[in-house]
């Protein structure tokens, strides 16, 4: 399994990110082609160590090439191109492959 | 499904870090009690923004109360204990409860 893994800075207006991500940037991250499951955290992100994202999404694909196309999609165009909208305190995005340890 | 999401930044000696990883760290942590799945990431960290960690850990729970209890099982002290072993980059521990998006 290929994830993306997306971590949201905190917002300088949390409400106003908070219903921009879910009822805008959320319907455009589904209609990515290939998407197999995407998660997002419920609630506070509890930092053991380390500074704490505002909120956390994962995406799961079946290989990086499926991510690639993903984002290269007009799906993935228009996610990518809507980030800027409502991202005020910054965004970390990574892609990895997983296996079970 | 609570996760546990662990990321360590580049270490000084890559080869020693992924060889105490994998031999050492890695079978204290499976033993936590309460651990329904563990992956780490397998190759490169692929940044698409932001700074790459070396390493993508994920640990799944039932509930932020079975990660608490599993780190404050013996086995979960024993790990918490090993990082100093080997962590030379860094790292950040976030807890957080995920729902489908």
């Amino acid at each position: 399994m290929t994830y993306l893994l997306v971590q949201y800075g905190v917002p300088a207006d949390v409400n106003a990110f908070n219903r921009y991500y879910h009822e805008t940037h959320v319907p455009l991250a589904k209609a990515l082609p290939g998407l197999r499951e995407f998660t997002v955290s419920d609630g506070l992100v509890n930092p053991l160590a380390g500074t704490a994202p505002h909120l956390i999404a994962q995406l799961s694909f079946d290989s990086p090439e499926a991510v690639e196309a993903a984002l290269a999609s007009p799906e993935g165009q228009a996610t990518v191109a809507d980030l800027p909208n409502f991202v005020t305190g910054g965004v970390s995005i990574m892609v990895y492959t997983a296996r079970l340890a």
